[in-house]
């Protein structure tokens, strides 16, 4: 076989082989769990548009570039981020070897389980328990911990696995994405190593296309293994104006797609959205999910102390954002 | 048609399409820049060990993770970084606006092409003129300055392109890991978002897997248009121990194979090759490009003030790091 017969084998059995996964994937309709409201024909008709060859708005596959918030986008952040449920329960857990934290704050209050102390001590508690339970590990001794928590806590008020409340739809919304050859990045205000415990089993998103806010580290040589130890200082806080920061070091280009549900993503949605000039024509595409389903999950917006959504939904209107309905769009919440 | 129809349908067609691809990839020799010399047959023996399914050896597609450095290993280096260069003419570029600089060091010395006393400045000369040259704009400024520039400089001594002084064998090499379901990532001292402007084009590395050297970034408004502007603060040095910094952050797992030229690559061979425990069996591969060709390229190692390559030279035979000799394992150096 010369090389160019090889060159023609190789393309028609490559078209064959693309046509009969096209047909299934017809066959197959696309995001099962989304009821059918405006709400799904937009973001179908926002992906034909764009994966369409020939047209203005099509964008090539390595542009397709989906950034997506986590906490109460892809999974719950009621009745506070699960990072820190994870945090209160490590600190029990190694109170044993700590006996002056019976009388210390701010482990006092966390192992009193008194939250409301906790808060009224402000960011430093807060800060002095996360370095406590986040740092002076290594990225895999951190990992392993996580994983443990994972497999065995419950969620307080619905006694599930924390991993079993993510929502059914936005796993498919990611499936449908990268069946379209986008290209799905987690960007959250919660911690890059914790995210990167669970997100490609769970959401589908290696390690390497998780972005969050990220502590400063250290490598040294432990006994001759070398070893990357996690320090108690920040790098990079992933939240509101820190989103586009982290993107930029990240990504290093704009996103076509930024989904979130909180004004801790109004300027990823900004940044991603907004045109930059005249010639900046690509349809790019915000969506915000809306917490509205107090019977299946929460309903929060403006006045919640976690996920607050007010600024982002005065601005959604005017930037053409779509706003998801939980209770009216979704089917369907939990898998 | 019925789902398992199709599904059987796509597995044949899928499955001549793979056999077709795979006997095209045997009939095209890889590496053709590459003499056949034991290095060759080193690197052609790993991949095939690792990508064996059903063997001990065999590592799982999302694994195979490929850490390179640049300036030296894909491009060259000498007389300095490329990325040097480019700041030195920028300055002389933007000299017509800042008069005082014909007074004022350590723009005087690079406006007299004074390099030594330029040097002689020390650390903080060269941070003023990185700074300069670096900062206060956003990503897609910078990279439209670079592009400029990139497009119409010539290398001093070579008078080639800059871009046309990568290693062709090199090309190829990541190519064939590629070609073999490897991701290739850039991991180098030069400055991110420097690489980020040609790395896709010329090596076929996106902008989401360089990691390099990162300067902090703020998010504002100018004008209504949502920016991400470079600060003149350091975020990483992406050198020595921060190299397995930059990978914890930005892939946040272990490489399978590493390569570098220079001690600046040394803690990133250890942290990639030295096994944790009993447990870590895996095979790793660590590349060192030793520059041994003065006729076509450069020699240096032991005592070059730029990429220096003496204690992972030393360090290479304990840890069984593959050597690569310019002069005798490649055929061709420049595309």
């Amino acid at each position: 076989m010369n090389a160019s017969v090889i060159a023609r084998l190789a393309h028609l059995t490559f078209s064959l082989f693309i046509a009969t996964i096209s047909y299934q994937a017809v066959a197959e309709e696309p995001l099962p769990s989304w009821n059918n409201t405006a709400a799904k024909k937009t973001i179908l008709d926002y992906v034909e548009k764009v994966t369409t060859p020939g047209t203005d708005s099509f964008v090539p596959a390595e542009e397709r570039i989906v950034t997506t918030d986590n906490d109460g986008t892809l999974w719950a952040e009621q009745p506070v981020y699960f990072q820190l449920l994870f945090a209160l329960d490590r600190i029990k857990t190694l109170a044993a070897d700590h006996p002056q934290w019976q009388d210390t704050e701010p482990y006092k209050s966390v192992l009193a389980g008194d939250l409301k102390q906790l808060a009224a001590g402000g960011m430093e508690g807060v800060a002095k328990i996360i370095a406590e339970t986040h740092t002076g590990m290594s990225q895999e001794e951190f990992a392993a911990i996580v994983s443990e928590w994972l497999a065995t806590a419950k969620h307080p008020a619905t006694g599930k696995a924390y991993t079993a409340m993510v929502y059914q739809p936005m796993l498919e919304l990611m499936d449908y994405f990268r069946a379209n050859d986008f290209k799905v990045f987690i960007v959250s205000g919660g911690g890059i190593d914790f995210l990167r415990v669970f997100a490609e089993e769970l959401y589908g998103v290696p390690p390497e296309q998780v972005v969050g806010s990220t502590l400063e580290a250290k490598f040294e040589m432990q006994n001759g293994v070398p070893t990357v130890i996690k320090q108690p200082e920040i790098s990079l806080v992933d939240d509101k104006a820190g989103k586009p920061v982290g993107i930029s070091r990240h990504i290093g280009r704009r996103p076509l797609v930024a989904m979130g549900n909180s004004d801790g993503d109004l300027q990823m949605l900004q940044y991603t959205t907004i045109a930059r000039n005249k010639e900046d024509t690509l349809p790019r595409l915000g969506i915000i999910i809306h917490h509205t389903d107090a019977k299946r999950e929460y309903a929060y917006d403006r006045n919640s102390h976690i996920g607050q959504l007010d600024k982002a939904l005065d601005e959604a209107p005017q930037r053409g954002w779509l706003v998801i309905d939980m209770k009216d769009d979704w089917q369907q919440i939990y898998p």
